[in-house]
């Protein structure tokens, strides 16, 4: 059964990932300040037995604030409280490896999977952004490599934090006294360039054993850090032949890492307008498009190519562009926006109408059962195990989806009914993490 | 009416502050690892109209985990948690200035004011011990004065990164598409001899202006610190007269920073032991005194004195001991012990008896009357402003505290009846901070 079902999550982000989202009278844009927002964002998955919900992250206000809004909540502290208005839905939040340590963000990943009885994910990034190293006493970011390589090292000693209290050392014992067996709780001495940390972990193994590792950068770095470490993938690809090459790709990395390609799970993204007709549909998509501002498209743009495009003309092609080696942030976007500005032939200002629902992630309007279609099209030909829906507004594009779509999904198979699991990583059908002090394990996973 | 009435800070811990609380039949010791339990010590306090709850830390696991329950949850994301089950009592979190980047720690805490509608504190420690600072690049814990140098200046940043958006900042024009006046956030440019960081905050300005800050060591640097940053202390104090000499030396310090004694509450710690009776009450203590694990206390004692007196004989008197200036961390607490055992005479076994309810805070073992008159006496006598009442078991010693001795303290006019701010600030009757960037200000605070 789940060989033919596929996984679905929530990408949510203020009031819509639409960059006029906020200005249109389906929204209510203070409600980007209100955590109930959010919490009603996680009931609304979790009805449509959704995965998992995710929210992204970045450590520095850009120069947008004008025109849009921001993520005025921390993903963690904001997930520990939608945890406490859910039960069964997976919580994912983006953290950098390049700007925390790592005794600290384990620390928090396994409390957010302790309070939310194992429905933590961490999609981990390196914070290519110029602005963010500029808050932790850089001069400029750190370059590609080296961010990746802090990774790396940063992820091992996490994992190794995550694993250094064997699933059975909480004995709770009040007569004999003993709260926990101290010879199952591991220092791990990790030693190093980097990183020096002795461990233990300060909380019980978690209960997922580690929290669900996503990755989303598909630079050549990012896909081989994926095929490594990640168990979900979130990409932006927008169209089929591009998506099912990704798919290949990656998943032909897996094997030298020992890992098999059920172990990592593909989620491109969709931003579904979604309506009763396809004109309507484009329609609503165009109201969106047309309340666009130019001025906050340009900075967006400028910041996504690493080119200041802000006094560039809006009915004139792209100026050339360096080549994606040349570039030592967001690469594999860089490349996907050349790409499709080149390969269609596109002025900035039609650059922009394409690049607003989802800052490159692929947008589709249509009817129900023409998004389902898409989804049941790109899963059945090698592109996909799963999506990562945009809603381009919020809470109502998350709505639609949940009580049109997925239904029809259902109908045919495709996603399940119900949850028939109680933790993230068993929504997405991935084995339980066995602990290195108990490898030997009776049960297998569903 | 505030100037005759005081404040409760409710101190949390497992399943109760008592060293041995959960090897106890009040408590259910698996509770620890339950989120449950404390959203429900949260709503016990805001039944009680307490100010606040308050969550401890450490960044390691000490020696003691045999013999003793952990903290399972990491404060921040659990007081996420509970802010999502309680509307009105105020979320103080331990968080290390050693170790952890100020940004970050700006930004977690600012995203719980959010959440929470203005309810966060920051209880500012420097990390004492020696397993933290393995878990963190270091060979040995950075010494004494560097801690606090550090903390200073990290500090400093937090408070001008929360002050960084203008009040007004937030424009929210969806017609003319303005979400933010880019001239009301700013960049705060600090740069430091430990810190570099640009700013702004990627966060709007946190519904309290900023997190009450909180502060707990009681070493000569501790006091310093405090009077010029801290507006409420926890502090363990035994005796009347300690707790009186111990007030007027903290609010003796104001002055010099410009600060008035309103503007920091002192709150000396409370582990009370309540029955109906003198003599119930004391049989309870006994029966916790009774279950302390030996082996346990030692270490307990060892870590607080810098000591090693796992192989020392119960019944024999502390070996000379240091003084204050020789160590490098626990400060305050070191002299209290010291003090306590040399002035009592006590065996080992004595001092670990009196120091297993609260770790050198002091207990108090009677009835509701008994225990009313003791906070009554030390907050009419120049030694509190309020009181940090850490319960001995949990929940019920919370649930007995608010029930039976809230109601007298209501009584007698020394306790709030039912909130009158919506803000943790304003529970504690301070004036809202102001933005550097809207000086002026017409309301004045309660």
């Amino acid at each position: 059964m789940s060989g033919k079902q596929f996984h679905l999550n929530a990408f949510l982000l203020g009031v819509g990932h639409h960059e006029a989202a906020w200005r249109h009278p389906r929204t209510e844009a203070h409600r980007v300040l209100d955590v109930r927002h959010f919490q009603e964002l996680g009931r609304i998955a979790e009805r449509g037995k959704l995965d998992s919900v995710f929210f992204a992250d970045g450590l520095a206000v850009g120069p947008r604030i004008k025109r849009n809004t921001l993520a005025v909540f921390e993903p963690i502290t904001l997930l520990a409280a939608i945890a406490a208005a859910t039960s069964r839905v997976g919580l994912i939040a983006t953290a950098s490896t390049t700007y925390h340590e790592p005794f600290n963000l384990a620390r928090v990943f396994a409390s957010l999977d302790h309070l939310s009885g194992g429905r933590a994910g961490w999609n981990i990034v390196t914070s290519a952004g110029e602005d963010e190293a500029l808050n932790f006493g850089y001069d400029r970011v750190p370059e590609h490599a080296r961010r990746y390589e802090r990774a790396q090292e940063f992820v091992e000693v996490a994992t190794k934090l995550w694993d250094s209290w064997a699933a059975d050392a909480i004995v709770l014992d009040a007569e004999a006294g003993v709260f926990a067996d101290p010879d199952k709780v591991h220092t791990i001495d990790f030693d190093g360039p980097r990183f020096q940390v002795r461990g233990p972990l300060n909380t019980p193994r978690p209960p997922q054993g580690r929290p669900l590792l996503v990755q989303a950068g598909s630079s050549e770095s990012g896909k081989e850090f994926a095929a490594q470490h990640a168990e979900a993938v979130f990409t932006a690809q927008r169209t089929l032949a591009e998506g099912q090459a990704f798919y290949r790709d990656l998943k032909s990395r897996l094997p030298k890492y020992g890992r098999t390609a059920d172990e990592l799970k593909v989620l491109p993204g969709l931003v579904p307008f979604i309506a009763d007709t396809t004109e309507a549909a484009l329609a609503l998509e165009q109201e969106f498009t047309d309340l666009i501002s130019p001025d906050y498209a340009l900075r967006q743009l400028s910041t996504l190519l690493g080119v200041d495009l802000t006094e560039h003309a809006l009915d004139a092609p792209l100026p050339p562009l360096p080549s994606e080696h040349e570039i030592e942030t967001h690469k594999s976007r860089f490349t996907l926006i050349k790409e499709l500005a080149t390969n269609e032939n596109l002025t900035v200002r039609q650059l922009i109408g394409k690049l607003g629902g989802g800052r490159g992630h692929r947008t589709f309007a249509g009817t129900p059962t023409q998004v389902a279609d898409e989804l049941q099209s790109w899963f059945e030909n090698g592109a996909a195990d799963g999506f990562n829906i945009m809603p381009p507004y919020l809470p109502g594009g998350l709505e639609d989806f949940v009580d049109q779509v997925v239904p029809i999904l259902q109908e045919r198979g495709l996603f399940r009914t119900d949850y028939t699991a109680d933790t993230l990583r068993g929504h997405y059908g991935l084995d339980p993490v066995e602990s290195q002090f108990a490898p030997v394990r009776a049960e297998a996973s569903a």
